[in-house]
């Protein structure tokens, strides 16, 4: 059983440009303890890691344009290379399925907290992996062994508002799986699977604000297990109702 | 900004019947201060509401036999009495819109903690007025001003297992609007909208289980305001991509 949580913000990061050592700049700024969950706001790991596109870089393509409905078309063509598929589209507004799998609006790619008005922020290429080297690197200048979950703003079908969600994550397993655990009276609880990191993740979120450059919370008390990674959370498409 | 979170599971409830004084024994069980989110698991409001049915007194239609899959027919039955509108089937698994508008897995119909074997738990008739009464009778058996949130766990399409989300809400704004409001760089967020009601859900559900009877969370230092309705989390239809 589960004691308190704590969600902690991590203040006093500086802003993040490429090539930064975003683990060191969270080990300094965060008193971490064995066993804390560090989540991460994917904006600060696509920075460091260079994943974000000048649209004076970008040159429409006639879907861009098609999509555009009056907005700059270059930023629907930064979302068409992001890309799998697109799931649905009521222009300029695309939910799209990314190369990783996500399916979310504007296939992850987003002007806000960009470093300047005229670039667009990426999804990290590999978000697991971002979040394994997080990991690795926070242990190497802290010696304390966390989590880390690599974190977006998704919306969802039906329900209004975004929850922050884990795109990336190492260190836990993100999924916790009760099925075949019984409740109190004996039912077994034979599809219960609580997406934990998502929860995590919506829980930093909490503490985070979109405004005031708190792009990193800690929480404290969860006890992470397991292994996994966040593209595990997926829905495989030979189970997805929603396709 | 907001400071440091605290979530804290509520140990010591009994077994809840229909007719308990559910906001008396949640009041009596925590230690609560004002400007806390008590966040109640539906299945304990749902059974002081008595909004349980027994398999015994149901009796399957067609279309319930139908969808059953060799499952027992009278559980899809209940599900259908409890659906507005399907929106998927795959026998015998339904994603349904029930009556409040919520879409979930089942009509928000569970057999597991249900007060026996042979019962089912449904979703109260009214979540928000469920939180609204639970609200005031906590202010009265405490004099603190609280915040309620009653909470189910839900699937979500295209991500693997369930978050904890706000069914129900008295005190607290349950979408966050941040439009209008410039980052940073002075990029407006035009479309930030945070369902914190759900990620608060989503927290307390980190601490609670499912197994292990705690079905009640304080959330401490978030700082509720507004005022709203989990019914307004629903997606209008005019601007849902997914119905």
């Amino acid at each position: 059983m589960t004691g308190e949580l704590r969600v902690i913000p991590v203040r006093g990061l500086p802003e993040i440009g490429e090539g930064d050592d975003l683990g060191a700049l969270i080990a300094a700024a965060a008193q971490l303890e064995n066993g804390d969950v560090v989540v991460v706001a994917h904006k600060v790991v696509s920075k460091a890691e260079g994943r974000t596109v000048r649209l004076a870089d970008l040159e429409a393509s006639p879907q861009a344009r098609d999509l555009a409905d009056g907005e700059d078309p270059r930023r629907l063509e930064a979302i068409l290379r992001e890309s799998a598929r697109l799931v649905r589209t009521r222009p300029p507004l695309v939910i799209a399925e990314t190369h990783h799998g996500f399916v979310c609006a504007s296939a992850g790619v987003d002007a806000s907290n960009a470093p300047d008005l005229g670039t667009l922020v990426l999804l990290p290429v590999d978000p697991d992996a971002s979040a394994q080297q997080l990991r690795t690197r926070l242990q190497e200048s802290t010696g304390r062994d966390v989590a880390v979950i690599v974190s977006d703003s998704f919306g969802r079908a039906w329900r209004q508002g975004t929850t922050d969600v884990a795109i990336g994550c190492s260190g836990l397993a993100p999924l916790l799986d009760l099925r075949g655990r019984r409740d109190a009276t004996g039912y077994e609880l034979h599809a219960t699977v609580i997406a934990v990191a998502d929860e995590l993740a919506g829980a930093a979120d909490l503490v985070r604000g979109k405004t005031d450059g708190v792009p990193v919370a800690v929480i404290r008390g969860f006890k992470p297990h397991g292994v996994g990674t966040a593209r595990e959370m997926v829905m495989p498409p030979e189970r997805d109702l929603f396709r």
